[in-house]
C-alpha cells in the first residue's frame, strides 16, 4: 500500500518505520524544516528500548513538494490544533481514491476532517502506542501498543486493518470508535491539564488525595456529555487507566506532553481535550464548570508563556 | 494602653513598633522559637525604605509565658488557620476588660473569635499595611497604609481608634467593616490561588487576558454569596484595585503569599479565601464551583508540598 504520514512527529515516525519494514511504500509529510532535513540527510534514528539506533529511510518532505504524488491512505498524526492547516496543506494529494485515518490525540478531530473530505474517506482511529522525539531526526520508542478503527462512512476498511496489523501495530476495526477515542480523551483530560496547573508529574499525581477528586471531578462532566451524545463513558474504567499510568514503576518522573509544550513555549491541546467537551456540553445546555475553567486556566497560562 | 500583638510576624512587628514609639505598653506573642529568640536577644530589626535598619526593644513570648499579664487590647495578627490555636493559647490572659481585635487575613476571622471570647469583646478589622519577613527578628516595611475596624458588639471602640491613629496607622471606626474585609479578600481570593496555579507574579499577571477573565469569574461568584449574606461586592472595585495592584512600577516580580507559604512547603490561607465563600455559598445552597475547584486545587498542591 502506498501510504503518507501527515505530521512526522515521533508518533508519525514510529508508525512509518513498522509500516515500510512490513513493505509498503511510505513517505512522510512535516511542516518542522530541521527534522526534514535530518531525515533525509541522515535517515530517520531511532532509538529502541535496548538504546540501540536504527536508522530508516524514509523520505518527508513539505505538503507542498509532493504535487504529483496520490496515496492509498494518508495517516495524520500532526498535533490536534494544526490538523486543520496539515488537511489544506494535503488538498492537492488526495483523490477520491484517497482514504484518510486520523490519529490525531484528542476528541473534535472527525469534525475537522470532514470540513476538508467527504465522510466515504474518512477512518477514525486511536492508538495506545507511545514514542517520544529525542532531537530533530531522532526517536525514541519504548513499549508496545495497539490501536482501534472504525469508517466513519463507507470507506473500505478492512485491507487497512490489515495492512497496520501485518506491520505489526496490533489492530483491529471497531464497532464504537468514538467510545475508545473519548476514554483516551478522558485520561488526557486528566494528566495534562492537572500536571500543569498542580506542577506535577505523572508519579507524583498519585500522591495528592485531592489529585484524585479532582479526576472524578473532571470524567464526572465527560460522562454527562456523553450520555447526551450517546458515547459511554465508563469512569471506573478511566480511573483504572489513571491509576495504572500512575504506577510508580512505569511514570517515574515523565510530565504529561501538555506540561512539555508549555514548558518550550508551545499552545496546547486544550481545546481538544477538556475544552472540547466543555463546548460539546453547552450545545446540549450542559454546564462543565470544573472542564470549563480547567481551559481557561490553561490559555491564561498559554497568554503567559507562548510568544 | 498596654496592648499584646498575638502573631508577631511581619505585620504584627510592624504594627508593634509604631503603636511603642507613640508610647504605648507594647509586649508581642509568638510560637516561632528563632524568631522570639533573636528578638528578645538582639532587638526587633526594621528595615525602612531607605534601607536602613532600626532596632525596636519589644519583648516577645510564647503564651504560656504570660501567666499572669493582662491586657487592654490583644491584636491578633496570625496567619487565619492558626487564629484558634492562638486563641485558645492565651485564653488565660483574657479578662472581660480584655478586647480582641482580629486583624488576620481571609474572611471567617470573626466566627472563630466567637468560639472563645463574647461578642462584647471583639474587634473585627481590616488594614491595607504591608510587611515583609527578612529572617528571624528582622522585618522590611516599605509604604504606607490604614486600618479600618467595627465592634462586633457593645465593645467601646473609640479609644482603639484613636490609639491606633495616634501611632500613625491611620485608623478609622467602620460602620460596615465586612465590606471591607470581603473587599480585600477578594482581591487575594484572586491573586493568591491564580498565582499557584498558573505560576505567575503579580506583574505577569496583567499579561494574561484570560487571567482577569478568571478574576471576574471569581468575583462574581463571591457577590453572589454576598447577595445572600447582606454583604456588597463592587466587583468593579476590587477589578480596580487588582489592576492597580499589578502596575507594573508597583508589583515587579512579587510574589503573593501562598505562593510563597507553598514554595516553602506550608499550608495555605485558602480555607479562609476561595475556600470560605465556597462553603459560606453552599450553606445559602449556591453553587460556587470556580472558587470550589480553586480551593480543591490547592488543596491538591498541598498534599504534594506540604510534609
Amino acid at each position: 500500500m502506498k501510504i503518507a504520514i501527515a505530521g512526522f512527529g515521533a508518533m508519525g515516525a514510529r508508525f512509518a518505520t513498522k509500516l515500510q519494514a512490513a513493505g509498503n511504500e511510505v513517505i512522510g509529510i512535516d511542516q518542522w524544516q530541521a527534522h526534514i532535513d535530518a531525515i533525509n540527510e541522515f535517515g530517520l534514528k531511532v532509538v529502541n528500548d535496548a538504546d540501540e539506533i536504527e536508522t530508516f529511510q524514509i523520505p518527508v518532505y513539505r505538503p507542498e513538494a509532493l504535487i504529483d504524488e496520490e496515496f492509498d491512505l494518508i495517516i495524520l498524526f500532526t498535533k490536534a490544533m494544526q490538523l486543520d492547516a496539515m488537511l489544506t496543506g494535503i488538498q492537492p494529494l488526495i483523490t477520491t481514491n484517497t482514504r484518510l485515518l486520523v490519529l490525531s490525540n484528542g476528541v473534535g478531530n472527525v469534525e475537522i476532517m470532514q470540513q476538508h473530505v467527504t465522510d466515504d474517506q474518512i477512518l477514525a482511529g486511536v492508538t495506545m502506542w507511545t514514542s517520544g522525539l529525542v532531537q530533530p531526526g531522532m526517536i525514541k520508542v519504548t513499549g508496545s501498543g495497539s490501536i482501534r478503527l472504525q469508517a466513519i462512512g463507507t470507506a473500505p476498511i478492512d485491507d487497512v486493518v490489515t495492512v497496520l496489523d501485518d506491520a505489526g501495530l496490533f489492530a483491529t476495526a471497531s464497532d464504537d470508535v468514538l467510545t475508545d477515542i473519548w476514554r483516551k480523551a478522558g485520561v488526557n483530560s486528566v494528566f495534562n491539564p492537572l500536571s500543569v496547573l498542580l506542577d506535577a508529574n505523572i508519579a507524583e499525581f498519585g500522591m495528592m488525595q485531592n489529585g484524585m477528586d479532582l479526576a472524578q471531578q473532571i470524567l464526572a462532566e465527560i460522562k454527562l456529555v456523553g450520555e447526551a451524545e450517546g458515547v459511554v463513558v465508563d469512569i471506573d474504567g478511566i480511573m483504572a487507566l489513571v491509576q495504572d499510568t500512575m504506577a510508580p514503576e512505569k511514570a517515574g518522573a515523565h510530565y504529561p506532553s501538555m506540561y512539555q509544550d508549555l514548558h518550550q513555549g508551545r499552545l496546547t491541546e486544550i481545546d481538544f481535550l477538556n475544552g472540547y467537551f466543555a463546548t460539546l456540553g453547552a450545545k446540549h445546555n450542559l454546564n462543565l464548570p470544573v472542564n470549563r475553567l480547567i481551559t481557561e486556566m490553561i490559555h491564561a497560562r498559554e497568554d503567559l508563556v507562548v510568544h
